[in-house]
């Protein structure tokens, strides 16, 4: 194992980290608030970190396999998190250590779960690193990485594999690197759009960057205590849009940007996605519309609840643990799947959950016809064996571990079943309020810290997709035995 | 398709049932009660649909492919529970047919779900069937025929594996004939053994004979509204001992019958099982000690509890829904695995669980090193890939049921998250309890005959491990468009 090479990227990560803290600086200074000192005291950390694992593990070679890749991805968003989980505490704003690491891995992983009873009395400094790590944590680190380092080499594909969402990683253009940078343009390109929207519509400046962050990033963090509930309209409008187009394959902008109209036209996964969408607004309209009375009204909280927990953003502009039981169960149901691969939603992703039904049909043709060869398609190419074994196979890890989660949660004394069963669904599928005690218009400042802890690790495994977390965690007890 | 063959079996399966109904009648008789006539007219109704069938379509030749065996099998199932339910509705004892299909499919799917508000009031004969279409769905119904009917060809495995619970179907002996004499011989024996022990415990004649049909069919069907909370602990210990034993793959006791002990001791699964079962017991008897504060009564209600639904039967001997959540979640988790293979037990099987385990570690293996040959063991024997990707895909359709069913069952007004999800589960998965509004002192009373019905077809699609049912509808359905 090429040791040195992952000490020397990750001490790359942690200067990257260094490099991405002089925003929030920046922010607080702005706004005279105090809370900088706090942002450049650990800048000053990561670069102490970062410098001696750059020099002193300079590597002999470059060369990195599937199992060094799942290393440096699992501990470089560890490392993330445990270093910009200081600001928070060093600030004061977050005093405990625990709670400020389950409030930054929520960050970069995108779950937007909080531990934070009052958001409103935080500084914008804080709110505005609470954000950006959503929006860092979106796209994901290390293709950011690859993106800007000069010789990428194309064997980093181990990395983005790793680290990018969906059963399978295509590259979009031959070269590595320049996949990595047109995802990144294309991100940055919908985050302003979205910015300038929301500005127009009444946002100020810092509203509509920090909302724009939370939005790209399907994360979820706000600034108001009711999440979205107190904006206009055209406000909780532009945000469903926006958190829509956030959960679609960023392949589909590549095709439309290379005008390969019929390929977009053609992608199964697109349709579903919508038909999904559109589909459950609806229901949950039929359902809820004798609450509210008002059709504009019901279209727009249903359009948005369904848009926020199907790509697993986490926004809210109602408290949905008061609504009927149906749409509560489609809202649920909804948290599984996931926006689609090759987004920055989170979830079980619709191409696996595509792919699950493909095998089910395949198993059942075969059980009548068991000597037929049967060969399931999708999007017009034919999917291989080994891709939709993969897939089931990931399904049951997926729920082996929701369950694993729960249980661990339910050593909680004053949280019931649905709580419990909807946390562990919403931090391992990143996206933040639940049913229950944790739903929309509460939090998770009341779980014990084990109970924090093993919600971090679970938004953490999730957004990294299980395998590369445990593949690094093994690997490095292995090396400590020895 | 030989559709001659399909309605002749189907026939002798309305012919056999007519047979089953003497035993409650005789019971009925020996009581004195009125509800002997509703037996009879059910027998009359069952010969004059027999008779047509088995002589109108007398088949022109007896081979069964693998279609014919799941629709045989599936239409036999739907057949005796539309039938089995007559002498509830006509004796007037459950006057509402679709409660009555409910009660009945719950009895013969092993369920143990009841609507009856109060068991105690009911006749000894509608008591006695109750409890012996557990007995007789316990070991399957077809198993029996082919035990008994003369001049089986082998070709009828094709019945016997939609039957037979768990991923394979492996016959005892060469001839499957004699295959299903000795599985009907072990259980019936193991039943008898059963029956006297409760007798000698203090049972009457008929209690024993009820509740030995409903712990060696894992069913659960009693004579009390509190089910077994009322028995002395003695009676306890043996229900809880026996419903473990018949939760063992079948073949063990084979094996330890023809002597071979060794094979016994190499059995993964049985150690999985005894581990679990000690584990889980132990788990919950820490959890709830400080509620009993007598470590006796806390080791018999925690061993009883993890067996009855660990082995899905479905007993109680405490109201668990007012436990700790770590207990309560225990035992929702113990719903999903259920018993061996081969055992009248229901759930997703332990060696489904295992093998989902194995094709879990050997992904693991594959993303480290993706180009060696990892090959899955289980029991010394290899395990071939499609088996392996069976359970996988097994298991996919398995999570979507259970989510498909809580979904029509949340159309109801009155139940919470946490009731409508554990019925779904309860009773796909053929326990019978569940938590919340459907734990163990209540029932399933008060859902709309809609959900009724769902909850009915999800027992029969638990029972038959799914795919059989939905290739028998959708073959007919296919049938009647032609």
């Amino acid at each position: 194992m090429n040791r040195r090479m992952i000490m020397y990227t990750l001490g790359y990560i942690m200067g990257f980290e260094a490099a991405l803290l002089i925003l929030p600086l920046a922010v607080s200074l702005i706004y005279g608030e105090d809370c900088w000192l706090s942002f450049l005291i650990t800048i000053a950390i990561c670069v102490a970190l970062a410098l001696p694992m750059r020099f002193l593990s300079k590597p002999r070679n470059h060369i990195i396999y599937a199992r060094e890749g799942f290393i440096i991805v699992s501990f470089a968003w560890i490392f993330l998190s445990a270093a910009g989980a200081l600001p928070f505490v060093i600030s004061g704003e977050i005093p405990n250590y625990i709670d400020a690491l389950f409030e930054t891995a929520s960050g970069f992983s995108t779950t937007g779960a909080s531990i934070v009873r009052d958001v409103e009395v935080l500084s914008h400094g804080i709110l505005f690193w609470r954000s950006f790590t959503h929006w860092v944590g979106g796209m994901g680190v290390l293709v950011f990485i690859v993106a800007i380092m000069p010789n990428v080499a194309d064997r980093s594909i181990h990395i983005l594999r790793a680290e990018m969402p969906g059963p399978t990683m295509g590259k979009l253009v031959p070269k590595l690197k320049d996949t990595a940078k047109i995802l990144y343009i294309i991100y940055i390109v919908l985050t302003v759009v979205e910015m300038v929207m929301l500005y127009f519509g009444g946002m100020s400046i810092f509203e509509s960057v920090v909302h724009s962050f939370g939005t790209a990033g399907t994360g979820g963090f706000g600034v108001k205590g009711d999440s979205i509930t107190g904006y206009s309209p055209y406000i909780q409008w532009v945000i469903t849009v926006f958190m829509a187009l956030f959960g679609v394959n960023f392949n589909v902008y590549f095709l439309i940007l290379i005008g390969k109209f019929k390929s977009v036209i053609k992608s199964g996964e697109l349709w579903t996605y919508i038909c999904i969408l559109l589909g459950c607004t609806a229901v949950i309209a039929a359902n809820i519309y004798p609450i509210y009375g008002n059709l504009s009204q019901t279209l727009r909280l249903s359009a948005f609840q369904v848009s926020s927990i199907a790509t697993t953003t986490g926004y809210a502009t109602a408290d949905f643990i008061h609504w009927p039981e149906l749409s509560k169960a489609v809202l649920f149901i909804l948290m599984f799947i996931g926006g689609c691969a090759g987004s920055t939603a989170g979830g079980l992703k619709l191409t696996r959950a595509i792919m699950l039904i493909k095998s089910i049909k395949k198993e059942y043709k075969r059980l009548i016809h068991p000597r037929s060869v049967n060969i399931a398609r999708f999007e017009g190419k034919r999917i291989d064996e080994a891709t939709l074994n993969n897939v089931c196979v990931y399904f049951g890890i997926y729920m082996i571990i929701i369950f694993a989660v729960f249980l661990l949660l339910c050593l909680e004394k004053n949280f019931d079943f649905e709580s419990n069963l909807s946390a562990s669904v919403a931090c391992f599928n990143n996206i933040g309020p639940g049913l229950g005690l944790v739903g929309p218009a509460s939090n998770y400042a009341d779980y014990s810290m084990f109970s924090k802890l093993v919600l971090t690790f679970a938004m953490l495994l999730g957004r990294l997709e299980i395998f590369p977390m445990f593949i690094a965690l093994n690997t490095s007890m292995l090396i400590n035995k020895k």
